[in-house]
């Protein structure tokens, strides 16, 4: 039996169509012609998809499983996303909602590195919720953003990223802000005895990110934030290989497009190709997605499969300090708490509403039934 | 006047709503912050996107024209991509409808380096439409791939790529299937006397994408197929500029999942950052795409923005050799039509249905009427 891993797509169908296209998917999917032309029997028997099941899921959806032959993705991670969904993202009804890997290739996914547990080593934080904030708005030059960094750092946050919009602009160039990022960061660190970490955003070809990881390990870098969907699933995985003491922080950028189920892209597959925690638009905050949606990603990144570390799950996008005790309640401890508009519309008083986000966090207490 | 790119967003909203909305996206693909706890002057005059215009399209959607400063992006066309598109994406209601780039970003995104005149060049066709098919299924190994590239290219065929499902598989890997198929087809033109070109397919991140290329050259290949939603659009472009005597091809794999118009992002978006031809999912084959998306993405790959190159626009997609009178009136002669399953469907008559395909494209005269 040759190894498949399982892709589950849910689309839009009748009773007497579904079959037909549950097929024209795992032919689209894998040999991609007609399989009344192949005649190698082996290519019939193991290459072509196989339909595993069709589940009526009421309302004209159906949600297909089929099995994928694990040697045509090898261990490639943007072939992997290819197989997975390829062509058939250019069908307007079909999304996918699943994906499983079989145990055979694990060696060639191993998942995150560093993981939930190796981010909560390296900022000793055995067992509350973990604090994060952003470096923004774009525009402002280096010194700007490590005065910034310094602020939120003093308060106690445990984690400070460049925004996502900061990638290598003549205003802040890499080079130039994360030195002095790092330093404003460690600072502060050794001030306060608190361990915060400074994640810069990665932009560019591989080549480039590699240069850039390397001049931020130069400054004591040891977290970054990379946007699996802008990068290609391929140069995340060759970061997370060639980096293994590096953490890597997906961002959910352009991910919201993809018509690939959010807790299956950012909760399984950023995880997979090697993100040590993943950040998704949390619930409630300036993104539509809904408390179960979030509720999934979080779990699919805490569980994933085949022995692999568990990811730490970022909710973001909107949050606010108020809303920090609701929050751990509904995400419980494993999760760190992204807080950036709301924290640095705080002006002058940044610092001290850090302070307050960290200590809000750190004295919450479960709600009873959470 | 900082120069401005115009990103186009169609959303639905309601009067009361567009212009908070519309200010939102501004402010999401720029600072991503509440402008009001930003105190720099020149960030909130410069960097701020600007609402240009709200255009009420009836029916409850809206078009929204949005200034993005050029500086935000610079010159990755990875970063290009998360301003116009990064975290809007990530709301189920907006579409990314059109991109204009002001004529300073021209020396950044020079667009296609070989293009459609230098492809009809090399493939000495001056004037009629071009032909294609592709080599499949996965899982023939690298000899029975390359028997297959010949009798395609002894039918007289134009170009013949790699199906995308081909990646760095063990039943054919990459150096060894490159050189097989590039000899194959190289033998058959010098039988025919037409110049048929083999496109293989690009997989991994950028190094391994680089040697690909350089192994693929040292085979006298001149053409190659990438798909930039999974290779990332840094990647394109960065091996676009390192390879200016190559073509390159783009598939749209995962992107008709973006929620990105077909006709900005292939049309547009794929040659800006070096695609020479483009690809896409012709009317009437196996994909849901309408005739009119079909003519704009054409005329976007034809018709670029200052003085750029204009690519080749390549149907594809469940195209049968019964419709090419039809498909050719449709998109006239600068077109490429990719046949492949159809053709291969064939069997034993592949190499006398691909003349066929060729004669028909040769001799076809214009509709009076298209």
């Amino acid at each position: 039996m040759t190894p498949r891993l399982i892709a589950t797509y849910r689309l839009r169908a009748d009773a007497t169509t579904i079959d037909a296209r549950a097929r024209a998917i795992a032919v689209e999917q894998s040999v991609e012609m007609p399989p009344e032309a192949i005649d190698a029997a082996r290519i019939l028997a193991e290459v072509v998809g196989a339909v595993e099941q069709c589940i009526d899921r009421g309302g004209g959806l159906f949600d297909v499983r089929i099995g994928l032959a694990a040697e045509t993705v090898g261990g490639d991670a943007g072939q992997l996303l290819n197989m997975l969904f390829g062509n058939t993202s250019l069908h307007p009804d079909v999304t996918l909602i699943g994906v499983a890997l079989p145990a055979e290739m694990t060696a060639a996914f191993p998942g995150p590195r560093v993981g939930l547990a190796g981010l909560r080593a390296r900022l000793g934080v055995p067992a509350r919720a973990l604090t994060a904030s952003a470096l923004k708005p774009q525009g402002l030059d280096a010194a700007a953003l490590a005065a910034l960094a310094g602020r939120f750092a003093r308060g106690g946050i445990d984690l400070v990223k460049d925004d996502h919009g900061l990638a290598d602009q003549a205003t802040a160039p890499f080079a130039a802000r994360v030195p002095v990022c790092a330093e404003a960061v460690r600072r502060a660190a050794a001030a306060t005895g608190h361990p915060t970490r400074y994640a810069p955003s990665l932009s560019g070809p591989h080549g480039a990110m590699r240069a850039q990881i390397l001049l931020a390990r130069e400054a004591g870098v040891d977290t970054v934030l990379i946007a699996p969907m802008i990068a290609g699933f391929a140069t995340v995985q060759a970061l997370a290989g060639e980096f293994p003491d590096i953490a890597f922080l997906a961002h959910p950028a352009l991910g919201g497009a993809a018509r690939i189920a959010p807790e299956v892209l950012i909760g399984t597959l950023f995880p997979l190709i090697g993100a040590d925690a993943a950040i998704f638009p949390a619930h409630g905050g300036r993104f539509g997605y809904s408390p179960a949606t979030c509720r999934r990603i979080a779990a699919a990144a805490r569980h994933p499969s085949h022995g692999r570390r568990p990811a730490l799950p970022v909710p973001a996008g909107g949050m606010t300090l108020a809303r920090v005790p609701e929050l751990l309640d509904f995400y419980g401890p494993d999760t760190m708490l992204l807080i950036g508009g709301n924290l640095l519309a705080a002006g002058a008083g940044l610092t001290a509403a850090t302070a307050r986000f960290v200590r809000a966090v750190a004295d919450h207490s479960p709600h009873p039934n959470a």
